[in-house]
């Protein structure tokens, strides 16, 4: 009843694939969305398609990093608070003060934090070394050359590469492309995802219970996480395993989507396996057993004229979530030619000892809290109520089937 | 020049307020906003203001946990390769089917994954450990009691308290919320920040400088954070130092906004602080230093009828930046009554030593990788390109003016 899959490299066994090997199997199927010219103000979240570089200098001119006075520095040499410097107070400059301004030997321009330096000047005096005079000005502390400068460059070249195409765009990104002056950027956009869940035992959340039937989560879970990792998700109704439901309903949403997510119908077992069978006949999508624990049955291929990368995930809510994280994920990031394809990963120390099957790497639920990472009651692939508890999960390498308490292991840090 | 500001409790130095001490008196000022029941597909990111709990037990029903036949245990106890138990098929049960079936001892029920086990089985033989049949099925191994079967109430009792008052709704959460049948949330919304920049010096970005402007960035940053930190934003124009384009423009704001958020204009210094003497003269915003690096100049006080929140964030970039995670965020959280306020933070080792100003925090932009963290060159607080490498905040105690490499230190992971 197992699927035939190719031994040999990649595999843990011959017939179970290794979640590398799967993961590359996947991205190699992808190509990305062709990149889209956005408002600086619509980019967060979007992937840069483009370097950023400096067009200018930044900053772009010499200037006071404090409200002072700037000075030659030499003119200050011999100040002390008994002996200060005197200097008469030639002008002012503002920040945004576009004027040229010249210090001649001897004098002081006050000066405010962020305005231009004017020539001939080579430090700043803070006002809180001086009597703060406006005519005259008192300087009681020598001021070193240089004192409080920013120097024009000092941030960036011209020509400097301030952004890298692939970054995922974050709030300080978004703010280094302003700074460079940028309005508008080439990104790639967010994918389109369709999330469809199958299954005849699922309804409608809100709907009555009768026994045998559960309530649908992973269309809302898998379509949150797909936003989640950057792309626009639509979850579709819950769709009834009847073959001739399956195959319109995913035919429907190639039109909108980038990329498919089924969940349910791809358990190993047989004819109930309705998308498994569907697809099948489509012949583009491969099924296979990856080395896992949970989310063992994994499919995935391309359907369509536009050849849409699908997945067909297991149907159990904890299965789901695992191999969306696993895979799916990287597979968005990948639609996006992003430079960061998985979640962060951490070492902690295990407060309680954990199993795993033998031969298959576990992605157990934890709760992770400074250096230390406690595996959750109810490791169930059902059991979504310790998933809504977890914030990390923590991994059992292939080899190890138990480790004790005290281990230091690797751990995925959940968004 | 400085801001008088009570001394004791709370303060570094008699004149420094403390992180701490400025962190509480800015959320005793906050006010949670109204909760809202909005959908579940629109409740991701919001913050649960409701306990959810479990209406039914999870699963509702003993249920196969994979495709097999449904037996009583005793029936397999001598079973073996040479010797099976052999029973006949009476019947077969999908998943999703509700039908009331019953299991006649000396028999075998086929099943499949998630459906409702039979009145009278007691236990799943996986079809991996038979011969698959149809009309009677060979069983090769003794079944113990119990064996893939989900009990109902295995995952959550009726009753059971799945996600606490105070979540910020991540995908799994979501999938909770389905799982007990909810389709409605009760939820704090999204808290709308207007953000503003002042600043004579500040054009907008892709229009040409004049030496003495820059380009503005801090609107676009601190709206891409206000956002990233669950906030609806807004970003306004530049604002020029101009007392009477300040105010109103500020009170612009108040009808759309539940919080309010300026850069720039707040620095120690004097008479062109405008934000400052704006403010000062409304009598509801308190300015201070904080024993902070960067950033050590804020403000934060409530304006209008409404008593909306308003932070005035240094202009500085960098400061801008640090200031909003330390200050904003957790007022943004507080807003929604969240029970996490701040960045999450872990501890790693220095790959280089760093500087800090006596009696000031300081946090330093870095780069974690793993259990290390590496400083960036670029420390000043106008130096955004460094800020664009940095996926941390290297934290430097008050008490410390350098920390050398090979330290262990408290690192914020900045989103």
């Amino acid at each position: 009843m197992t699927e035939a899959v190719a031994p040999g490299v990649g595999t843990v066994d011959g017939s179970l694939s290794t979640v590398e090997a799967y993961q590359s199997a996947i991205l190699q199927a992808i190509t990305p969305l062709p990149p889209v010219r956005v408002e600086l103000a619509d980019a967060e979240g979007c992937v840069l398609a483009e370097d950023v570089t400096a067009a200018v200098p930044l900053p772009s001119f010499d200037n006071s990093s404090m409200d002072g006075y700037a000075v030659l520095a030499a003119d200050t040499d011999h100040s002390s608070e008994r002996s200060p410097a005197t200097l008469p107070v030639m002008a002012e400059i503002a920040a945004g003060d576009t004027a040229a301004y010249g210090l001649a030997p001897g004098t002081a321009i006050r000066i405010m934090t962020g305005a231009r330096l004017p020539a001939g000047a080579d430090a700043v005096a803070p006002v809180e070394w001086t009597d703060g005079g406006t005519a005259r000005v008192e300087i009681y502390r020598p001021v070193a050359h240089g004192n409080a400068v920013r120097y024009a460059g000092g941030d960036a070249t011209a020509g400097e590469t301030l952004l890298e195409k692939g970054v995922r765009l974050r709030p300080m990104h978004i703010a280094v492309a302003a700074s460079a002056g940028r309005t508008m950027l080439m990104v790639r956009p967010r994918p389109r995802v369709a999330v469809l869940s199958t299954g005849n035992e699922l309804t409608e959340p809100g709907t009555p219970l009768v026994p045998g039937q559960i309530w649908d989560s992973n269309s809302y879970m898998i379509a949150a996480a797909a936003r989640e990792a950057g792309a626009t998700a639509y979850r579709r109704s819950v769709v009834p395993d009847d073959p001739a439901g399956v195959l319109p309903a995913l035919e429907e949403q190639l039109a909108r989507a980038d990329l498919l997510i089924t969940t349910g119908g791809v358990s190993m077992g047989g004819e109930h396996d309705v998308v498994k069978a569907a697809l099948r006949d489509l012949g583009t999508v491969t099924f296979r057993k990856v080395a896992v624990q949970p989310g063992m049955p994994q499919g995935f291929g391309t359907i369509g004229a536009g050849r849409v990368p699908i997945f067909t995930l297991p149907g159990n809510p904890v299965s789901a979530y695992v191999s969306f994280q696993l895979f799916v994920r990287p597979a968005i990031a990948a639609l996006q030619d992003a430079r960061d394809l998985r979640l962060p990963g951490v070492r902690a120390t295990l407060t309680a000892s954990v199993r795993s099957p033998e031969g298959r790497r576990s992605y157990l639920r934890g709760v992770l809290d400074g250096g230390q990472v406690t595996p959750l009651s109810g490791q169930g692939s059902h059991q979504i109520a310790a998933l809504g508890k977890a914030n990390a999960l923590i991994i059992v390498p292939e080899r190890e089937t138990q480790l004790p308490q005290g281990e230091t292991v690797d751990v995925v840090v959940l968004p």
